[in-house]
């Protein structure tokens, strides 16, 4: 074992990491398929530069969720009502990581035979990155849109509102760009995701003013105010006039898809009006919105690819105003960052090493060789 | 005919003026349910208090897509491709305020077989308030979802980028809240639609910070920029680190959803490299993504009503941090206010009374009559 200083990083192969999130995960009775696409969909996380969830919720939230049998690691989704093109399915409390990729595989097949094909998913836990698991019906081909909300968990609140109501409620989109990196758009309709917040009070630096208010509304710049119960996310759209509506909107235009309509746990509920107005709930019973759109389907042999291939190029050609800053879309940093990851190993930092270590201690499981870089 | 002075305001009863404006489209060749159809979505623009999509665009947008032939009044839809729950159609430049909506209809017919409807539309126009249309869904019981791009209208810039590669690029949805008004979110990508910028210029204001950027990415608060090609609207989100990029992915979203999908015009495209940078492109083959979810068809007999009824309460019933100002959700404050047009009139400036009073006679069509307020 390497013995790590607090300023070190360290390099770790990304399929070997892969391997031993996914060992973890069978040790707590996940089915090897399932527990390796899991472990995918977590180091993802880290391979594409988004640190908030990748390997660091590990310890914070998966292992939690298995210790208070949150998660059902075994369990076989149910179909709820089909109806061809969409289908309303319970999750059983699967582990998200898997059941999202999962629940787009289904829609997927849907897709093929009706152009599209949509799971309403209740029942569900956390699925991790969200572009994870649409980008992987990019790469073959297809357009994919997932978005969760976050169960009864209600952390934001409604503009002017003094009660927290909803979560981050994330939504992706992803699509292929002919043979280039896919589009992938990955965003908690919040102004950042929480995971963002708690990063930076970790480390005990100031956030950016925009991404929370305090209780009474004004901005503020301590990210410990989240944990503490008296700051509150901002909205995408920031200000009333630049678009804190949209942002809201969006917000409950992912509740709506994803658990209105499947049946899953609500963030809005009059059970949130208690106490300071502080978060409330358990992202427990989250509901999914998974819809697949098959181009194949739906044009035959008239291919979207050259139509997509010369769009997303010519935003990816696009002269920048500053030549240091190329321009891109969502989709082509992280596509670079997963390549080398791939190809080179995924950095980490000592203290994300050093709880790697515990845990493969604690769950008796050899840990991956690392690499002082 | 009432004399107005320019001070003045004029109040006109709500379904007189939808005859008015029907008769003028029909007069323009388009058949009289269309017309009467398309005449209450533009309408409901005044009526909803979203304006810059109302009547002011009857001289300024619809009268002169007719002129130049760029509108078919009496062409039918044709499906390119038809997999049961999903279509492509091709919208033959139908009047767009009639073809969203009987887009949504048409996908909603599939959603009451496959709990799941969808036409992705090429060749159409201008659709006026997207809200208009999802909303008569929503009070159908059915959740709709309806975004557009702008064909090759190109007015707003990738984050970085010199050149401008895409339109506002509007997104609605809109869903039954039990009861009440229902849900309906109806936002442009960028921070604000570009008719809220020109009226601002109309009126020779300066336009809040947030709202347009110059050609070396400054904000910038003079509305004229943006029709002189000098100003380019800001996305929702802002600036880069409070989601920037967020509201240039949902843009795309829209964009792939409606544009690619279908086959229709494109915003992104090496064309663009010409110039200044500045607005290149025209809304012609504008795409539509158009879907409708039937909860009936997925649940039976288990309503979603009584589900969407609290969940949208709980949000209206919310305490407010300032008790002046209720919380609410999209489509509250546009259900009053629609409801107050149809019981007491629309409310008129001199301006545009005067603009009817023209269009009135160049058509050959009564006016309404206007009561002085």
């Amino acid at each position: 074992m390497i013995e790590v200083e607090t300023a070190d990083r360290l390099s770790v192969d990304h399929d070997e990491l892969v391997g031993f999130v996914a060992k973890i995960f069978a040790g707590r009775g996940v089915p090897a398929d399932r527990a390796a696409l899991a472990a995918r969909a977590l180091v993802y996380g880290d391979a594409a530069g988004l640190g908030s969830h990748g390997l660091a919720n590990l310890t914070r939230l998966y292992l939690p969720l298995f210790d208070d049998r949150r998660v059902a690691p075994a369990a076989d989704p149910t179909v709820v009502a089909d109806r061809g093109a969409a289908a309303v399915v319970d999750a059983q409390r699967t582990l998200g990581l898997w059941t999202a990729s999962a629940m787009l595989d289904d829609a997927a097949e849907r897709a093929a035979r009706h152009g599209v094909g949509v799971c309403f998913v209740r029942n569900a836990t956390h699925f991790g990155c969200a572009g994870f698991h649409t980008r992987a019906q990019a790469l073959r081909g297809r357009v994919a849109l997932l978005s969760s909300n976050c169960g009864a968990q209600r952390i934001a609140r409604p503009p002017g509102g003094r009660y927290a109501m909803l979560g981050t409620n994330p939504l992706s989109i992803a699509a292929p760009a002919g043979g280039a990196d896919p589009f992938v758009l990955d965003m908690s309709t919040t102004a950042v995701p929480t995971g963002k917040i708690r990063a930076a009070a970790r480390r005990g630096e100031p956030i950016p003013e925009g991404w929370l208010v305090d209780a009474a509304g004004e901005p503020t710049t301590d990210p410990a105010a989240l944990d503490r119960g008296d700051g509150f996310p901002t909205w995408l759209g920031g200000r009333p006039e630049t678009g804190a509506y949209k942002g809201y909107g969006l917000a409950l235009l992912v509740e709506v898809l994803s658990a209105l309509v499947s049946g899953a746990a609500l963030g809005p509920d009059a059970a949130a009006f208690t106490g300071s107005g502080g978060p409330t709930g358990r992202d427990d019973d989250i509901g999914y919105f998974a819809m697949v759109i098959d181009p194949r389907a739906l044009h035959g042999n008239s291919s979207m690819a050259p139509a997509a291939g010369a769009m997303f190029a010519a935003l990816r050609d696009c002269a920048p105003i500053d030549p240091a800053h190329p321009v891109g879309y969502p989709g082509t940093r992280e596509g670079e960052r997963v390549r080398a990851a791939e190809r080179d190993g995924i950095v980490l930092d000592a203290a994300l090493w050093t709880e790697i270590m515990d845990v493969a201690r604690a769950e008796g499981v050899d840990a991956p060789a690392g690499t002082l870089r």
